[in-house]
C-alpha cells in the first residue's frame, strides 16, 4: 500500500486545479500585459483568479499580489514592512522562534541591516498567545509576524486576537498562512491582518504560485524589479496557468473546508490515539488546537531519518519535519523551541494528511509504525541504555 | 485568420513541454527535498532538468539555478554582483540604455544604494560593441550587464567579444539572454559569460520558470531567503512541473535551433522587405544581425496602439514593443535609445515570429498591414501636415 502523508510538504494537484490550468498552456497562452485579444483573454483569467482569492479571504482584488510561492511572499512582506518602519525610525520586529525558515532567514537578513528582532518563546502547547505579542511590542516596533499555523506541529495561533493587539498598537501585522490557507477559515478584515502569505501547493494547487495579501494603502517594496506587473510591485510575466490552477484549488479547498475537516479530524485523532500508545512517545503541540491533518510525535530512542526510510520501504511517505530543511542534520528548530531535548527532537515523525487519505491508509499506518519503532529501538545502543537505566527517560 | 506574432512577449507551450509537465502534477508530485520515494523521484527529475540546461549552455549542473522567471534571474544576478563589488569597494556597473526593465529598474534600485551606473549609448544599428564596453570599464567597475539580444528590435550583441573584454579586465559579465535562449547558440564557457538569465516562456516553455546560470565559485546573494533549495541560494519549493516543462522546451528549441532559424529567417526577411515598401517606414535595428524571428518597424504618422487594435481586429496579434510596459503611454525606451524621435517611436510595430508561424500567415500580414497604415494615416491630422509640407518628414 502506498500512503502519502506528507501533505504539509506538498500535495498532489487536484483534478479541478489541473483542469483550470490546462487551457492556459496552449490555448489561452497570451501575455496578460498584451493589448491584443489573446493577451486580454489572459488578463481576464488573471482578474478572475485574483477575484477568487479576494473573495475567499474577504479581501479586495487589488489587495492580492501573485508571487512565485510562499517564501517569496514572506520575504516581500517582511522587506516591505521593514522599509516602512525604517522611514519612521522604527526598526524592531516581533516574530516567533518557530516560524518557517522563509521568515527566520529573512529576519536574519534584516538584522544584518540593523533591525532588532524579538522571537517569542513557544509555550509547551505550541500556541503563541496574544498576550506574549502585546508584551513584546515596543515604541519602535514596525512589524509583528506570527504564523497562522505551524508547519511542523500544526498548532494554530489566535490570529484574530493577535491582529487586534497589533491594530490597537498601530503595528503592522503579517501572518505566514502557508499551512493554514485552504484548511482553516481566514478573514483578513475580521482578523485585522495587514499582510498574509499563502502557497498554492499546500492545498492541492500547483507549485510555483503564492499570494501576498497586502491591505490597501500599505506600500509594498519590490524584491523583483522590472515590468509593471502586479501594480508595479512584482515584476515578471504572470504565471497564468499556475495562477488559474491556484485559484481553482483555493476555491475548491475553501468550499470543502468544513467537510474536509470533518473527515480529517477523526483520522488525525485516531492516529494520535494509536501512536501515543507506543511507550515513550509524545505528541508535539496541542492535541485539539491544531490543523485538521497534522500529527507530529517524538519517539524516544529512535532516529527520525531511519524511521522515515523504513516507513518509506513500507510505502508510507512521511517526514520528520519541514522538507525545506531535510538536508540538515540539526534537529527541528520547531521542536527545540517547543522545549524538546535534542535527543528527543531527533526522533520526530510528522504525518500530514489531506482529504485524499482514506481510513484504510490510517489503519495501515497504525499497523506499521509500532513494529518499526520496536525494530529501531532493538537495534539502538541508546535505547539499551535507556531501558537498563544507564540514561534517564526524557519522555 | 488568427496569426500570433507576439512570440517575444510569450509563446504557446509546446506539446513536448506540456507532455513533460503533465506527470508532475498528480503522479510525481513529491517535494524534491523530501527523503521518501515520491520526494526522491521528484529530486531525480529536478536533477535531469538541471542537466538539460547545463548541457545546452555548456555549463555544469551545479551552475544552474532555477528561478521564477527571467526578471527574478536578472535581479538576483545584479544584486549578487553588487554585493561582491561592494565588498571590494567597487561600485560601478556598466550596462546599456536599451536593456529590459528588469535590468534597468534593478540598476535604479542599486543606484539608490550608492552604485554608479554607466548606460552605454545605442549605435544606429542597435548593436552595442565590445569597444564601447572596454572604454566604459573603470578601476571600480564590478559588473558589466549587456543583453544577448534586444527584446524589442531583436539585434544581437557580440557577446563573446564583450565576454572577452570583461574577462581580460577582471570584471564580472552578466547577460540577459531572455530573448536569445533557445533561439541562438549559447556557450557560456566560450563566450566568457559569468552569469546569464533566461526565461522558459520565450521558447515554448511554461511561464513562471527562469534560469540563472552562475559560474561556479561566484557567490550568489539570495533575494528570497528561506529553505535550502538551490544550494541555499533560492528558497521555495521547486516548481517541478514548470522546471521539467522548461527543460523539455529548451532541449527541443536547442535541437531544432538551426532548422527553426532556416525556416524563420526567410519569413522575417519577406516581412521586412514587404513592410519597408510602405512609404515613410523604417526598420529598427540591423537588418541581418537580428533574431531569426524579429521584425520591428516604425511608421511615420501612425499611432502604435491604434495600429495594434486594428491588426487585432483582423486576427493579427502583434505588439508595439515590450508587453511589460504596454500599460505605459511613453514611447519605447529602446527606440528612443536608438535615436528615433518621439513622434516616430510612437508608431512602432513589433512582429515576433516562432517556428509555429506559416508562410500563409506571413502573406496575410503583408496583405493586411499596408491598408491599415493607409487608413490610419488618412484619419491623422499629423499625417496631413506631413503630406502638405507643414511638418518635415522624419523618416
Amino acid at each position: 500500500m502506498n500512503v502519502y502523508v506528507d501533505n504539509a510538504a506538498t500535495t498532489a494537484v487536484s483534478q479541478t486545479a489541473l483542469d483550470a490550468m490546462l487551457p492556459c498552456f496552449r490555448e489561452i497562452y497570451g501575455n496578460p500585459s498584451s493589448l491584443h485579444t489573446p493577451g486580454q483573454r489572459a488578463a481576464e483569467k488573471l482578474a478572475e483568479a485574483r477575484e477568487v482569492f479576494a473573495r475567499n479571504l474577504n479581501a479586495e482584488p487589488r489587495e492580492i499580489v501573485f508571487t512565485s510561492g510562499g517564501s517569496e511572499a514572506d520575504n516581500q512582506a517582511l522587506r516591505s514592512a521593514a522599509v516602512i518602519g525604517a522611514r519612521k525610525g522604527k526598526k524592531h520586529i516581533v516574530s516567533t522562534a518557530f516560524e518557517h525558515h522563509a521568515i527566520l532567514h529573512a529576519l536574519q537578513a534584516l538584522q544584518k541591516e540593523g533591525f532588532e528582532v524579538t522571537l517569542l518563546d513557544i509555550p509547551e502547547n505550541g500556541v503563541v498567545t496574544a498576550q506574549q505579542v502585546k508584551e513584546a511590542i515596543r515604541e519602535d516596533t514596525c512589524l509583528v509576524s506570527v504564523m497562522f499555523a505551524n508547519n511542523e506541529i500544526g498548532t494554530v495561533m489566535p490570529i484574530a486576537e493577535i491582529g487586534e493587539v497589533c491594530r490597537e498598537a498601530g503595528v503592522l501585522f503579517h501572518t505566514d498562512a502557508v499551512q493554514a490557507a485552504g484548511h482553516l477559515p481566514i478573514d483578513v478584515k475580521a482578523m485585522h491582518i495587514d499582510m498574509l502569505s499563502l502557497s498554492a501547493h499546500k492545498f492541492h494547487g500547483p507549485k510555483g504560485v503564492g499570494v501576498l495579501y497586502v491591505r490597501k494603502n500599505i506600500p509594498l517594496t519590490n524584491i523583483i524589479f522590472g515590468g509593471a506587473q502586479e501594480r508595479g510591485k512584482r515584476a515578471g510575466t504572470e504565471n497564468l496557468p499556475g495562477i488559474c490552477g491556484a485559484a481553482a484549488a483555493f476555491d475548491e479547498a475553501c468550499a470543502n473546508m468544513e467537510a474536509n475537516a470533518a473527515k480529517l479530524i477523526p483520522l488525525r485523532d485516531k492516529l494520535i490515539r494509536g501512536l501515543t500508545q507506543i511507550p515513550h512517545s509524545i505528541l508535539n503541540g496541542d492535541a485539539v488546537n491544531r490543523l485538521p491533518g497534522n500529527v507530529n510525535l517524538c519517539f524516544e530512542g529512535v532516529e527520525g531519518e531511519s524511521l522515515l526510510l523504513l516507513l518509506d520501504a513500507k510505502g508510507i511517505s512521511a517526514s520528520s519535519g519541514s522538507a525545506c530543511t531535510s538536508g540538515s542534520l540539526d534537529p527541528s528548530h520547531v521542536l527545540l523551541a517547543l522545549g524538546r531535548p535534542h535527543e528527543v527532537a531527533h526522533g520526530s515523525l510528522r504525518l500530514s494528511l489531506s482529504e485524499y487519505n482514506t481510513p484504510e491508509e490510517i489503519d495501515y499506518i497504525l499497523d506499521t509504525v509500532p513494529g518499526i519503532i520496536e525494530y529501531l529501538r532493538n537495534m539502538s545502543p541508546v535505547w539499551d541504555e535507556l531501558e537498563t537505566g544507564k540514561r534517564p527517560h526524557l519522555i
